[in-house]
């Protein structure tokens, strides 16, 4: 606690299931003044509604405030992927600037609730630390870790995301194509909308995973050449279904 | 729930401070009649203690057994890596088949409490795997994913895993030297006795964690040319002093 200052809280929740909520967590839950809920659009309203599920459920005596804010979207069409990124960043800290001025007050503590964890492949933690580098506005922040996909997915599958002795490499579905698994290494993608998994050796094992930790959880296993046609039609149906997704996977040779 | 077969549960707790428990975990707690307690010798009473601990604080009514079990060290003289693992996880699936056949009756539920993720760099959940693949003794299994070192690193430096839509590599201190931050990936090492950080180009930029999420925690981070004698000197101190060390870190190309 640091007197008069503001704090920002970024509270991973777990990717899935709500009993993923860590203690650490709830205790933060309970800290928070305000809570700042991104609106994403239609398809991810089912997010949205979890994270205010969340703040009922844990938030004891209910004296908080939950303040929306609309969510930029990323511009589709680019020619430089870094600065296309970059310039929504741009986008994205000056509605955090402002509601870091705007809804909170001085001592007050406002948080973002983070799917997973706040630490992979989530930008709110950059885009708070470079308004916090610029200190027009002096606040504190602190970052609460929470289950992640990975952990999800390999927990559902019951298997180690190591072979004995050997590195997990976790990438995404862009960057896969220059990173097949090798030896002993198991390589995990996340943010995968092209099914990249459909270019990788038949005889590779995947073990894939979507909406995981939740009522709508879809499991599949066994060498690509065997289940990759499965795995993309189960995917397809499932998006169109329920209008949105999100799946991981575990790439490693067989022993 | 299956009837009279006995069922094992691998609970993740967390790499350090108890209030990393999900409440999944604390669900899970409460659901297991035995726990069985491996101890390593005196070096890791810390972490024994801790287990009892969160035993004590999380379940409630207290119908639960603990049965300590003595968990047979790795040969240090070995010619082939993978060999001498191989059968040192043979000592320790016979003890796992023993506790099962004698301190689990059928319809119980026994439980291991994992430091951290079960996944990740772990060998109990591979044992059990092999034990349940054998079949000789009908036993279901579940895992629950809990915080990883990794997690807590990334929190308690307040940074995030990956740089923007760039890899993660997580890998051993016995494999770091084939494999130095590329490009824009981060590669996190475990399980490194040998500090070989202090190998690596001193322009890359490290992000060292010890004792996480404990009172003991210890946080350094700058470019290896300036601080890889200090993080070096600091390890030793605390190993010294606390008996044993569980250290961690996070290199990468500063941007
Ligand atoms: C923007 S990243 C956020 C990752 C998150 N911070 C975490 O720690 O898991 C979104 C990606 O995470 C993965 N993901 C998140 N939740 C998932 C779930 N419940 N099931 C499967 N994949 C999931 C998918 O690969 C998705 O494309
Ligand atoms: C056998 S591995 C177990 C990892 C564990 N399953 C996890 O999910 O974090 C032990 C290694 O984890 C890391 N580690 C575990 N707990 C730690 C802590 N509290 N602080 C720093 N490193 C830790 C160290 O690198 C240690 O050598």
């Amino acid at each position: 606690m640091s007197g008069a200052r503001r704090t920002l809280l970024l509270i991973g929740i777990g990717a899935g299931d709500p009993d993923y909520l860590t203690l650490q967590a709830i205790k933060a839950l309970n800290r928070a003044d305000v809570f700042f809920i991104q609106d994403k659009g239609q398809d991810k309203q089912a997010l949205r509604h979890l994270r205010t599920e969340i703040c009922e459920r844990f938030i004891e005596g209910g004296h908080y405030r939950l303040v929306p804010f609309d969510y930029p979207t990323r511009a589709k069409e680019f020619s430089d992927y870094k600065a296309n990124v970059a310039s929504w960043h741009g986008e994205i800290e000056a509605i955090y600037a402002r509601l870091l001025r705007d809804e909170l007050q001085d001592g007050q503590c406002g948080a973002f609730l983070i799917w997973g964890d706040p630490s992979l492949y989530d930008s709110t933690l950059r885009i708070i630390e470079a308004l916090h580098r610029k200190s027009e506005i002096a606040f504190d922040y602190e970052i609460i870790p929470g289950i992640t996909a990975v952990q999800a997915l390999a927990a559902q599958h019951r298997i180690a995301l190591n072979a004995i002795g050997e590195p997990v490499h976790i990438t995404t579905g862009r960057k896969l194509s220059a990173q097949q698994p090798l030896g002993g290494e198991s390589v995990v993608v996340m943010l995968d909308g092209e099914q990249a998994f459909t270019r990788i050796d038949p005889e590779v094992e995947i073990f894939w995973g979507a909406y995981l930790g939740t009522k709508e959880q879809l499991l599949i296993a066994g060498k690509l050449g065997e289940v990759a046609d499965k795995i993309a039609s189960t995917r397809e149906a499932a998006r169109h279904s329920n209008g949105w997704i999100m799946d991981s996977y575990l790439l490693r040779r067989p022993r």
